[in-house]
Formats: structure tokens, C-alpha cells, sequence
């Protein structure tokens, strides 16, 4: 039976983990706090991340590193953005056989914008331990996923061979899992659709209506194609699952973290409120200053990833920034939604 | 003063009187009933379709539609898809002087395939009283239109004159007028995504969630960008306003009728319990019918309009239509998304 890694157990990881569970897959999930992994082994259940839900029993817990990359040659990668150098230096210690590492986690890295697979592969550098990099991307709450809710995802790699691997493991009746050649166009997608709903989170908290978010995100696909064409994506992939898909999934649904931190600073809460009050990541925030910084870098215009870094990091109160955008002077769309291709 | 006579006083009319009217435009609105008329009139508001709204004393209210469009050089029209034919028809009779006409209507006839502004040009037909067609659109519901939420809407025209002239007539602070010059994509997709939204409804009144309403709404803007393609539109256009922005609006919020049909078809209910149910026109139902012909006659992969077309009119049940949709074989990305460009 093929054994796969699940490294990081909070809602997404156990998720997926469930889904290749449902597979008939081995599945040996890795997080840092014994409690929790206690309660996997013990309980069947991970009820801080993914509270209602009973998980297989072939899913282990495992707080070891090095036991839970025992025999395995698929790694599913699922940690927050911030923890994914980290958490890849210390796997490789470990391997003792290359692995294919598939990447469910959705940021750009500040300072250096790289995306997520560029972290993995810089980490390892010139070692043979890494075979290929997938990214799985698309609509799909956690939640909506281990209640076995139809759901929809891409997966992406630089080897076909390598996405059709993820396919072939994770697809099943509830999960359709679909191919794009397109790696660049998926991580960008799913990784900027998180600065667009804090925005969407931020206008419904300042009390506007459905009207207005439907604007934001049509503009804020628009921005979102334009800086991922720029680093050599195709704008079809953002009419996607892992673009447009993920967008209306991550703005429109109670389900979103990115979404209730944007609403939380709507009402006027600081961005330190925000923070300790949700008690898990928000990877929206941090990927904001990636964004912004990769926009003046490669002189894309991103009105909105802009106004909300100023809110963020520079003191504009959320109704300015609402006004700054809803305001704005152009009056063609075409000028607005113009991609450059 | 400019004088603009709205023919149609339902929801939408309404609210695009009331933009009119915050910018000083004096505004006649025309219905049929004569006690919605008399409301209007004398408590300036229009409670059955506008609830909760005190109109400004620059809107009056005419049941003649002859003293409607008296001294009028452009005109609103509001009115369902079912009644333009007649409604022009009739307005046709009653003009001294050429008009331009705006509409805000949503729709394609079954049978002739036609959009909104082609009937229109047909009633005229060879008579000098029709200058323009502008067609407007966008998210927007007419209850937060009516609350002065900040809304986008695009309009378009074979005339660009005209298209200034109607963003000029409303655009304002809370209510932003883009033009867009292809009035082929702007009228398709506004038609089209309200098939899209009684499907959103459909899968959650089966109890699905958000991660399948996002994959209908992805794949559903496709089918609609594929089709529009084929009949001349820009593809951008379907990613603007008028297309994904509509879109969003239309199958994500509580305001929308053709989710609350769609919602009720996939709890159990027939077409005629629903539509009984609803006391408001529900455009989407009849332009499934149109759609599922326009693809035929133009063979282009309509899959969820199809599967659509079936609950409707040929008795599948909705569980054995999402089933269809959701466990199709095609395993790339881009095969679904593939637009013909």
C-alpha cells in the first residue's frame, strides 16, 4: 500500500489527509505538538482544526520527523508559508530516498516573492533528494472537504508525470482533481485571491454590500492576472478553478480566515487585535507585502493589493481606502481589466 | 431639466430611478397597476418591489404611457424579457420624437435567439424614432442600489456617443458607470449567468456547499465566455462587470431570485411550485431554454446549462445533474476551460 507524508495537521492537511485515507492510502500526518497527535492516534479525531469529523484509522500521528518520512516517496506539504523553509530544511535531513513533494499551502514569500515551490526547491538545493514539486490548488474549504462535499481542485508541476501522480491519488468521486501545465498561473492565483479577500472581508465590515465585493473581486482577479502574466503565466489559468474559483470560494464563504480578519479590520479593529484574536494564520496579511512589493518591483499597477497594504502597514483608515477605490477616475473598462497579454 | 421616462417599476427600475433622481434628473416611471402608480405618487414609495425606501418627489408616477414619454428624449426600460416586444410596440406608437433607449433588462428570446437591444432595433425596425440601444449591466442588486452601496455597472452601445451620454446620465459618487464597447459580451453574460445561478442554487438546496458553487461558477462563466465568443463577443468582456462580476453577485447572495428558484428545484420542488412560489419573474428559467438552443444551433459544450435544461424540461432529477456535472471525465484544466479564441 503506497504510504504518503502529511507534513502539518491543521484543518487543510487532515483534510487532504481524509481524502487519501478515503483512497485506501497509509497516511502518516506529522505536526510538532504531542497533544494534538495524541488525539489523532488515540481519538481518531483533530477537533481544535477540524472539530465534527472522525478520521480513519489509517491515518497516524507522528511527532517525529524522521518516522513519519520512514519508507515514504510522496510528501504532502501542507504548512503555513512562513514555516515552509524551515520545515523543509529539517525533512531533508531525514530522507534517506528522493520524494515527490505535492504543496497545498498558498503565500509568496516577502522579500524575495518567491513562490512556494521556488522555496522548496532553493531549500534543496542541489540535492538529489527531491524528485518533483506539485502545487494542489483550487476551491476547497477544509471543512467542506471532510464532510466529503463535492469539490473541485487543479494540481501543477514543471512534470506532467509528477501531476498526474498527485491526480491519481487524490482524485475520487468527491474530489475531482484536474491538470494544468501552468505552475506559475496556479501559485500566483492562490496565493494574491487571499489579499483580495481580506479586502472583500474589509468592505462588508465597513457595512457595504454584496455589490461592492463583486466589484472587488472582478477588479482584484483583473490585478491578480495581470502581476501573474507579467511573471510569465497564462491568463487562463486565472478564469480557473485555481484563480477564479479559489477567489469566490476564499470572498464569499463564513469558511474564510482571510475574509474574517478583512471584516474584523472593516469594524476598526488594529491589525494586533486581528491577529490575536483568530489564533490561527492568516496568510493574507503577509502575502499583501509580498504582493505590493512584486507589484512596484515589476511596475504592475494592483490598486487594491496597494489601498490595503496602506491600510495595513501605513495607517489609511479602511473607509479612505474604500473610497480610494470605488472612486477611481478611469472610466473604460477595458483600461481596467487590461492584461497586457 | 433632463426628463428620462423609466418604463418598468419593478425592483431594478426603481432603483435605477432613484440614481437618476439623486442626480437631479426629473424621472416619470410608467407601470401598468394602477395602485403602484397612486403609491408612488402619493407616499413616494414602492413597497411591493422596493421595501423599506422613500423615493424623491423628482420621481412621479404615470399608468399612460403616452404622458410617460412626452417631452422625453431618453428612456429606461425595465421591463422582463417576456413583455420588450410588446412593450416597445407600444411605446413605439406613443413617441413624437426619436429616443434613445437604455435598458437594464437580462435575457435572450427562446426560438429567435435574440438579445435584448436586437428585439428592440426589430420593433423599431425601419423607423426614425429609435437613435440609440444601450444595454446596462452589472452586479448590482437593486436593493443596495437603492441603500446607496457602492456599485459598478458597465454600459455599452453600438454608439459610443450613447454610451457616454447613459454613463453620464448616472454615474455618481456610489454608483460608477464604466463603458465597455462590446455590447454583445456585456448582453450574453448578463443573460446567461442567471442559468448559472439557479444551478448554484440547485446544488445547495441539495445540501452541497461552497466548494461545489465555486466550481459550477467557474466552469459556468466558461461555457458562458464560449458561447459569446462564438456569437462575436470579447473574451475580456466575460471577465468584467458585466460578466464574472455579475456573475458573483448573482450566485452568491441572498438578494438573487434565480438562486432562491434554483435552491428550491434542488430541495424537491417542481417548476411550477416554485414559480408559483415566487410572484416575480424568474428570467433565468426561460433563458436556459434559449441558451440550451443557442448551443445546439451553435455547437458549443454547454454541459451545466444543459444539465440544467434537463431538470427543467425533460424531468432529471437534480441529484443525477450535479452527478453529471461533478464527475465528468475530462482530466486537464484547460480542455474545460478552453474558450476557442
Amino acid at each position: 500500500m503506497t504510504k504518503v507524508a502529511v507534513i502539518g495537521a491543521g484543518s487543510w492537511g487532515t483534510a487532504l489527509a481524509m481524502v487519501l485515507a478515503d483512497n485506501e492510502l497509509e497516511v502518516k500526518i506529522w505536526a510538532r505538538r504531542k497533544e494534538q497527535i495524541e488525539e489523532i492516534n488515540q481519538h481518531h479525531t483533530n477537533s481544535k482544526y477540524l472539530p465534527n469529523v472522525v478520521l480513519s484509522d489509517r491515518i497516524t500521528g507522528h511527532v517525529e520527523l524522521k518516522e513519519t518520512l520512514e519508507g515514504v516517496k510522496i510528501v504532502l506539504l501542507v504548512v503555513p508559508t512562513k514555516a515552509i523553509r524551515e520545515t523543509v530544511t529539517e525533512m531533508k535531513k531525514e530522507l534517506q530516498a528522493p520524494v515527490t513533494i505535492i504543496h497545498a499551502s498558498k503565500g509568496i514569500e516577502p522579500g524575495t516573492h518567491k513562490r512556494i515551490s521556488e522555496m522548496i526547491e532553493e531549500e534543496f538545493g542541489d540535492s538529489d533528494l527531491l524528485k518533483d514539486v506539485v502545487v494542489l490548488s483550487g476551491p476547497s474549504h477544509a471543512e467542506e472537504v471532510s464532510q466529503r462535499q463535492p469539490t473541485t481542485v487543479t494540481v501543477s508541476s514543471k512534470s506532467s508525470t509528477a501531476s498526474e501522480l498527485a491526480q491519481d491519488l487524490f482524485i475520487n468521486q468527491h474530489f475531482r482533481v484536474y491538470t494544468n501545465p501552468d505552475l506559475v498561473g496556479v501559485e500566483i492565483g492562490g496565493a494574491l485571491k487571499n489579499t483580495i479577500a481580506l479586502v472583500c472581508g474589509l468592505t462588508n465590515g465597513l457595512g457595504m454590500g454584496d455589490n461592492t465585493k463583486a466589484a472587488i473581486m472582478t477588479r482584484g482577479l483583473a490585478e491578480i492576472a495581470r502581476v501573474g502574466v507579467k511573471l510569465g503565466a497564462s491568463p487562463l489559468t486565472f478564469a480557473g478553478l485555481s484563480g477564479l474559483g479559489d477567489l469566490i470560494v476564499t470572498c464569499t464563504s463564513v469558511h474564510s480566515r482571510n475574509f474574517r480578519a478583512g471584516f474584523m479590520i472593516g469594524q476598526g479593529k488594529t491589525l494586533d487585535e486581528v491577529l490575536n484574536s483568530m489564533g490561527m494564520v492568516v496568510e493574507g496579511i503577509r502575502t499583501t507585502k509580498a504582493a505590493y512589493e512584486l507589484s512596484k518591483k515589476l511596475q504592475v499597477e494592483m490598486p487594491i493589493t496597494s489601498a490595503l497594504y496602506a491600510v495595513l502597514f501605513e495607517g489609511l483608515k479602511p473607509e479612505q481606502a474604500t473610497e480610494r477605490l470605488m472612486g477611481r477616475v478611469k472610466k473604460h473598462e477595458v483600461e481596467q481589466l487590461n492584461i497586457d497579454i
